[in-house]
């Protein structure tokens, strides 16, 4: 059952106008913090984001403003060393958290909790889709709600009532992602222009959306260039200067 | 059903003997797959290490000896961007990872597959462990199971039967990861001390592992130094070199 549901998953981009309770929420939010967390530091905070002016622009800033607008809840997933923070000056001690280490480890607590946010929430029938775009404007984004050092949104997570829903996308193979004992990087050469025909033959198959680059052009296309020079100073604002 | 599973999760570190085949092991991944990614790059790979002397020294490397030789299953959950260097290639483009953005994209796209992997194994009744342990040596164990530029071990996973089980660990309450529209940091005040009784109750109620330190206790001894101060150079030598 929950496999068949992990396997149903597709991203919701259009959503109906129902919007999700307080109860709904909390529910949803309190299933998802029973993930693993490193060392429990649960190093991770979630804004929900209902004032109708802050989701507008939440939608200008992320470049997404249909679906940031028109969700049943939007939530911005946050790594959070600034609870910690309290926690550790409460006993008197200083935090240290600029290592590259706490990167990882909040990164990672943000993203066991927001998978099994969405998987929680897709069980009970919503549709959910992750928005990258909010790293193109981290800082304004994290004024606009207020977030404060050791703070920061690493994506955002629009929930609702699906309206339309792309088809599920064929993954690469699992022999594509798993090795045994070694690592393995000469199977590529066969397996990635295989992958590149499934692709191909998926795209041309659905009814919308139709694209004609395989994944490698699509992913030569997108990864030939660098993305987001700005992250890095600001995640040094926020404490975290990866050290 | 799917909430209830979650909210049922303890890390389980002691396993029966039963090894997980195959088709189990290719059947959780293929399902943890479907999870999202950004931009649809898959930047992830997962090394299934079956070989005991492999094994062995793999939780030497990671502090975790009796776990990683017991488990039915252990996976080294890497970040990859050498699958992704090989479809650029055969596109006749160069890739480009080297900037913060690409480290945040591959550690969230292990981590919304790892939990998918390990709530699909929860799902099938094995417990699972994240290994956190083998970030203490991650070019050793990169050595160990050949893992080339672009990729490197966020942390282990172990599956198995359960031998035995902790019980469930009370969470910070949701109001402390919950905030609406604005990022409330007073009221860690309040909410930080009430969860401190909680967790001490707690350590103290249990039959087995009993603890006497609260959570800030707990925090303020571990986060007041330095961790693992030898990744940000093991990063930059696989390409992550965080720009």
């Amino acid at each position: 059952m929950v496999i068949e549901l992990m396997k149903s998953h597709a991203s919701v981009r259009n959503y109906k106008e129902k919007q999700l309770t307080r109860e709904e929420v909390e529910e949803l939010i309190g299933a998802a913090q029973y993930a693993a967390t490193s060392h429990f530091v649960q190093a991770y905070s979630v804004v929900w984001v209902t004032d109708p002016e802050k989701r507008r622009k939440l939608g200008e800033l992320s470049k997404n403003p249909k679906q940031m607008e028109g969700a049943g809840a939007v939530f911005l997933m946050c790594a959070d060393y600034n609870r910690l923070k309290h926690a550790v000056e409460m006993q008197g001690e200083s935090i240290v958290y600029d290592q590259a280490e706490n990167l990882l480890v909040a990164v990672t607590d943000v993203g066991l909790l927001a998978q099994n946010l969405a998987l929680a929430a897709e069980s009970k029938g919503y549709g959910i889709c992750y928005i990258g775009g909010v790293r193109n404007n981290m800082e304004a984004i994290s004024e606009l709600v207020g977030l404060p050092e050791g703070v920061f949104p690493v994506y955002g997570l629009t929930v609702g009532v699906p309206n339309e829903s792309n088809g599920v996308k064929p993954r690469l193979p699992v022999e594509a992602i798993l090795h045994e004992n070694d690592y393995d990087e000469k199977k590529y050469e066969t397996i990635l222009p295989e992958y590149d025909k499934n692709i191909q033959e998926y795209y041309g198959s659905r009814g919308s959306n139709q694209k004609t680059a395989s994944w490698s052009q699509q992913m030569a296309n997108f990864l030939n260039k660098p993305h987001r020079p700005d992250i890095k100073e600001v995640l040094a604002k926020k404490g975290y200067s990866f050290k």
